[in-house]
């Protein structure tokens, strides 16, 4: 809580996240920590503000939702992990995934995003093992995802696996 | 909500669900209804007997876990659905389904049985359609599941598509 704090009393809280509470961890052990005086810190505060999370999305080129709609399914999510790159009193929203869940067996990761600035940089392996690891922590053993093509290879290297036991995703789409 | 109010008042309440608000719908016109004066309802009412769930469980082979946990789901999940046979005064779990969702944009549904004996008669696609119907009431607009290879055509035959635009369903269990 300390770092927070203390880089919200020294702020004027731009992003009105100021009275949840929050768990943040920064990535020391990582080497991400303290070059040239940046950090890489995950949060689970899920009071995120969302025109910012609207323009990380933007960055990647998702298709816009309503904020309304993205507000509720923050809300009703069981995890939402958070990236940021800090600078002195400074911080960005660098990366965001999210996790629907019944809160015993089984969570659903969505809305996984790494800022095209800061990939290829580990971060996105470093914020999917965060959210693995919160999971873990609350006792959910079955952590599923549907990645797009193009991050399969990525999933799968963290551990995910395709189709076990022949088990498929499937997906029903209103007409 | 008639139906089930008379029905309880006509009973013991063996099952103890005489609290909750129930949400019923007969199928009547599936032809399901006023065989013998049977019929096939289903419901939204989340306080199921456990250990009649787990029968139904056990008769199609599931593994069983531990109820707390499966009371904890139940509890978390976003929409439960229960299928029953009704006989007079007397009524039977013969279906179970249930789904997680963020309440916004995206629903994963799990845990979807249907008694052996009453397999093959159109009741888990009636239960499924059931399932589709609620959610999509709720402005749910990407519902999802994990299908077994031998339900994966069931489930295609309902609108379901594996691997939409290469999308791929994946599984991180604990090592």
């Amino acid at each position: 809580m300390g770092f927070w704090k203390g880089w919200f009393s020294g702020s004027e809280t731009a992003t009105g996240t100021k009275t949840a509470p929050v768990e943040e961890e920064a990535v020391e052990s990582m080497g991400f920590s303290a070059l040239n005086g940046e950090s890489i810190v995950f949060s689970t505060d899920r009071n995120i503000d969302l025109y910012e999370l609207e323009e990380l999305c933007d960055a990647v080129g998702w298709a816009r939702r309503p904020l309304r709609k993205v507000k509720k399914a923050i809300q009703h999510s069981f995890l939402v992990v958070s990236m940021w790159q800090v600078r002195g009193t400074q911080r960005r929203l660098i990366g965001f995934a999210r996790a629907t869940s019944d809160h015993a067996f089984n969570a659903t990761i969505w809305d996984v995003v790494v800022h095209p600035s800061f990939q290829g940089k580990g971060l996105g392996k470093a914020l999917m093992k965060y959210a693995i690891k919160k999971l873990r922590a609350e006792d959910i053993s079955n952590i599923t995802l549907f990645a797009d093509p193009h991050v399969v290879d990525f999933y799968r290297g963290m551990g995910f696996m395709t189709d076990p036991e022949g088990i498929k995703g499937m997906f029903w789409y209103p007409n």
